[in-house]
C-alpha cells in the first residue's frame, strides 16, 4: 500500500459534475467508461499526483446508487494502487481485514480491484486497483 | 487546484486508528498535533504521493464530532496544496463557489486553510490548504 491511485466520488449525473470539476477547479477529464461490475459510468479527472474517479449510477442496482440514496452525493472511496493484488488480499485477510469479495473484479481501465470493507477499515471504504502495471 | 496535499479521515480515536494504519497498511505516521481552531487532534500518514490526516474531535463542539455524530467514523474531505489561498478564494467565489469562512482559518502544520461548502462541490468538502511554500 505505498500509493494512492484514486478517490472515488459518488456523483447524480456525472455531467453535471464535470463541468464543475473542469471549469471551476480546473481540472482535466482523462476518460469516460462504463464498469458492468459495478453497474456505474466512471469519469477519470488529473488532480495532479492522483486521480479523481466521479461515479454515476446506471441504475438502482448499483451500490453506488444505494450509497447515494443512503448518504448523499460525495466521497465513496480511496484506491490503492497494488501489484499482485492476490498477494495483497491475502495478506490483509491473514491481518484480520474483511474483504467484500474473495475474488478481485473488473474495474475501470481493465484494473482488477477489490475491497476492504469500511468495518475493519474505521469506515473508510478502501480499494485496491491492481492495473497490472 | 494542481495538486491533493492531504485526504481528511474522521476517526473516533487516532490511537487505535492509527496501529491499523500503521500494522495493517503499513503506513508512516509523520506527525501528530492539535488544530486548536477546529477542535481536532490530527495524525499525518504519509501514504506515498499524499498524506491522509486521522482527526479525532477534542471535544463536541469540533466540527468532526458533529460529522462522526451524524455520519460515522469516514472520511471528512479533501485537501488541494495551494499557494496564495486569498487569491484562490476569491476566484473561486466569482466563479460561484460557496465558501465556509471569508478568511483563512490556522490549519495544522502552520498552513493557512479554507473549506468549500460541499453545497457547490457535489457533496464533497474541499479545504485549500497554503503551506506557504
Amino acid at each position: 500500500m505505498k500509493k494512492v491511485d484514486h478517490i472515488g466520488i459518488a456523483v447524480k449525473k456525472i455531467e453535471s459534475a464535470l463541468s464543475y470539476y473542469i471549469e471551476t477547479l480546473g481540472l482535466t477529464c482523462i476518460g469516460i467508461e462504463e464498469v458492468e461490475s459495478q453497474k456505474v459510468k466512471v469519469a477519470f479527472l488529473d488532480a495532479g499526483n492522483i486521480k479523481f474517479e466521479l461515479l454515476e449510477p446506471m441504475d438502482e442496482t448499483s451500490p453506488v446508487a444505494k450509497f447515494i440514496e443512503k448518504r448523499g452525493e460525495g466521497i465513496h472511496h480511496i484506491a490503492f494502487g497494488v501489484t499482485d493484488i492476490r498477494s495483497r488480499m491475502a495478506e490483509l485477510e491473514e491481518k484480520g481485514v474483511l474483504l467484500l469479495q474473495d475474488e478481485p473484479k473488473n474495474g475501470a481501465g481493465g484494473a482488477e480491484v477489490a475491497f476492504l470493507h469500511p468495518k475493519s477499515s474505521y469506515g473508510v471504504l478502501y480499494e485496491l486497483c491492481d492495473k497490472g502495471e
